[in-house]
């Protein structure tokens, strides 16, 4: 068999795939290929065709073809994902098989709340479309990926204290196999309650597209917030985060719908960077750490109800007067103004020099002492880093960002990232039983941490089911 | 290699296991093993030999001497399934492993909300240990089950609306493989986010203990409700519950806990049946169908906010205004009295004649239109039959439960109860694009269903699976 490498067999596939799934559904220049070759944000590939099937019987036909002929297949749903799960390498020679036109259909039950749609339908758009109906997938994230991205990755988000990641929304899912006849599996279709045996569809949420196409899903979605009190917590002490949060589920756990780290690097990131960001904290002083509570109701106010802000407030003022000590300040603002604030870090962060991302979780006790410690080695052991964290600390996420002046010397040393990645993550999961992944998903970036840590025995597991879904390997991850 | 229908095998068998685990951990005499032998409700067999390991080693062990020798396991938890998932065919060669005596560790992480429990625990036992904390495990049963039975089931139960089934509360899981070396997996271990692979422990959750035994598991942990306000619905007709159900989670949905349906058939049986319970309705008339809607709140009742006796009230008020037509009555009362109501439910129908009981769910749009079909269709086809069903509706669930009086001639018929059974699946399967198991799981009783209505890929997928995990089978059903 001839390599993708060579042009001539490059084109004769891109041939038969054009008589196959049509013109529209096959990009074989450059010029087109290259939005499909680059992530978001981190590293960039070559892809030898880039085949864009409209449906889950075009999937099917699409991926049976490049099985037969031993093509390697890459899946991209929405490409932003942060862990190059879904681009080519740089071989030139891999499919990119993209779902991004997979947008039809759209079947909403409103008594079931749920929606059955195409994997290829971004995020914004699927919510544009529910907003009529005063309903929204409760998946909030900073970037618009589409739909079965989000599945593969089991994507987390902001709003996971209230609703939950993915996998706790899926009702059901379409997914085309790699195998020879390019087998269609229906999962689940909308029930919210289904023990019939195995749930298989859970294999194919959060497994980085590597055992088949996810083409359709059926989501539960919620009513959108009719109410919502935005404030920023100013903990006493490192270690009062945990005991702070405690403290707003038992008082106002209901409500509690997102509760957001940010370290005062982050912060001051996001400041120095972001034109136009107003800074809410007296005198434009930054502290130490600050905590983004939200807390929504789903229902319009009510005049026999107090207001989301009295509630708050008086939990503010009890907590106050009780002497918890838990809280040196509280400042509301509007939400806007402080989610532009939270959702500025992350750009803030990535323009303050060469920056090395993490996306950690820990059990929930557990971030303040971990940031403390590895705020503490890093300054021994690699002095010039500056931390820039913040993350969903409600769930136990952390999103440890390293920042290191870009004429550093020590960068241009060929094993620098590689050393500083390995011992972040060895503190990370060795020392303090945390994932080296909490809501990215595995991709390339991660395979070398999926084959350090994991047990031969889930290894030899996911080689058993890839050779029963798709035998000749799919997508850019290996888990065998 | 002897049967262990031979009692000098089965006793060569019991002294070695004695020798491995302990005389305590091996019953062999009729009256020890009787215990084992009977489900809950329904069902009874005959077992070899028992076995009570106290831990995930005891439990390897007596797995691998179980693989060894050829001996078939089925495994017992709290043995309260109404499915013969965990108790021996009639043959009497079965071993049957209970996991009752592993009830250690209980180790709470207050700050994560989560703990790990050995899969023996009893839920009412976990509840007890958790309430000094303000916590409980939210899945809400009128049995008691142990934890590691729960999750091979996935149980769902009264409180799924808010708090979901077993799957979204579980954070980790120790399982013990059929294999040779009786291979014990940890999956995750109490993170909220881990998305650094795929998530093996969801193929355990659910799968009636045919891939492992579930030894030890990390739960997620709730703020026990501190404010709860129960009231009795009842809709104008039997297509307005739909809407009901929309309206109370447009307007309180925050607060929604549970949403059962009770038809008037039950109601009668209930009341009929058990001595002292309240009938709330007014001069003793029962309605044809109510609904029992509970409201609750976690936290402590606060001066500034309106009681959820008025929030309720409200909207009722609302709803009689705006001439939704949805409500015909409704009616507040003590919790403990209409909870008693829908408890009593079960046991007044089991009273009221032979039962023939279904646990069937659809989308949520669809339970009147498949209880007013079946109701029909009933009345020509098994015109003896008196539908008495009630179920968790909030979900789709649907609690079928066909009565003919004990002395019908129909029941003399071999084939009657295969016929009926199959006539209402397939009506709910085929028609309705409903489950055949909602929250009760495969089992024994609905092998048959899982054969008749499972794709031949999924079979082949679990066929594979259970290859890798425990060859020579686990538990009383085969998914391949």
């Amino acid at each position: 068999m001839m390599s993708l490498a060579d042009s001539q067999t490059r084109e004769r596939h891109a041939a038969a795939l054009c008589c196959i799934l049509g013109d529209k559904a096959v990009l074989i220049e450059d010029a087109s290929k290259a939005p499909y070759e680059h992530g978001a944000r981190y590293d960039a590939g070559s892809a030898a065709i880039v085949l864009r099937p409209v449906d889950s019987h075009e999937t099917s036909l699409a991926l049976a073809y490049c099985v037969a002929h031993g093509l390697c297949v890459v899946l991209q749903s929405g490409n932003t994902g942060l862990v190059s799960a879904s681009t080519p390498d740089g071989a030139g020679t891999q499919v990119v098989l993209s779902l991004e036109r997979i947008t039809e259909p759209f079947v909403l039950d409103e008594e079931n709340r749920s929606v059955r749609v195409g994997s290829g339908m971004r995020l914004s758009e699927l919510n544009r479309r529910l907003a009529p109906y005063g309903l929204f997938f409760p998946i909030d994230l900073s970037a618009d990926p589409c739909i079965g991205g989000m599945l593969a990755t089991n994507t987390g988000g902001a709003r996971f204290l209230k609703y939950g990641d993915v996998r706790r929304n899926v009702l059901g899912l379409t997914t085309v196999l790699a195998d020879e006849a390019g087998t269609i599996l229906q999962l689940g279709r909308g029930l919210r309650k289904d023990n019939t045996g195995p749930d298989w569809r859970q294999l194919f949420i959060g497994s980085s597209g590597s055992f088949g196409a996810i083409t359709e899903c059926w989501l539960n979605v919620e009513r959108m917030p009719r109410q919502a009190e935005t404030v920023i917590l100013v903990p006493a002490t490192s270690q009062a985060v945990a005991g702070l949060l405690l403290r707003f589920e038992a008082e106002l756990g209901g409500y509690l719908t997102a509760f957001e780290g940010m370290s005062r690097n982050a912060m001051a990131a996001a400041f120095g960077h972001t034109p136009h960001l107003r800074n809410p904290f007296a005198h434009g002083t930054v502290p130490e750490y600050a905590i983004l509570a939200e807390f929504t109701r789903c229902w319009e106010p009510k005049e026999d109800e107090a207001s989301l802000r009295n509630l708050v407030e008086n939990t503010l003022v009890r907590m106050w007067d009780d002497g918890s000590d838990l809280l040196a300040d509280a400042l509301f603002g509007s939400g806007d103004d402080l989610w532009a604030l939270r959702h500025a870090l992350s750009e803030g962060v990535q323009k303050s020099g060469k920056l090395f991302a993490f996306d950690l979780s820990f059990p929930r006790g557990q971030v303040a002492r971990f940031r403390d410690c590895i705020a503490e080695a890093c300054s021994t052991s690699y002095p010039e880093v500056t931390i820039c964290d913040f993350g969903h600390v409600g769930d136990g996420g952390v999103h440890l960002n390293m920042v290191v002046p870009r004429d550093h010397p020590e960068l241009q040393r060929h094993s620098y990232e590689r050393e500083l990645r390995d011992w972040v993550v060895e503190i990370a999961v060795s020392l303090f039983k945390g994932s080296f992944s909490a809501e990215h998903g595995v991709g390339r970036t991660n395979q070398r941490y999926y084959d350090a840590y994991t047990p031969e025995q889930l290894k030899r597991l996911a080689g058993g089911f890839r050779a029963a879904t798709s035998p000749n390997g799919l997508g850019a991850v290996r888990f065998d």
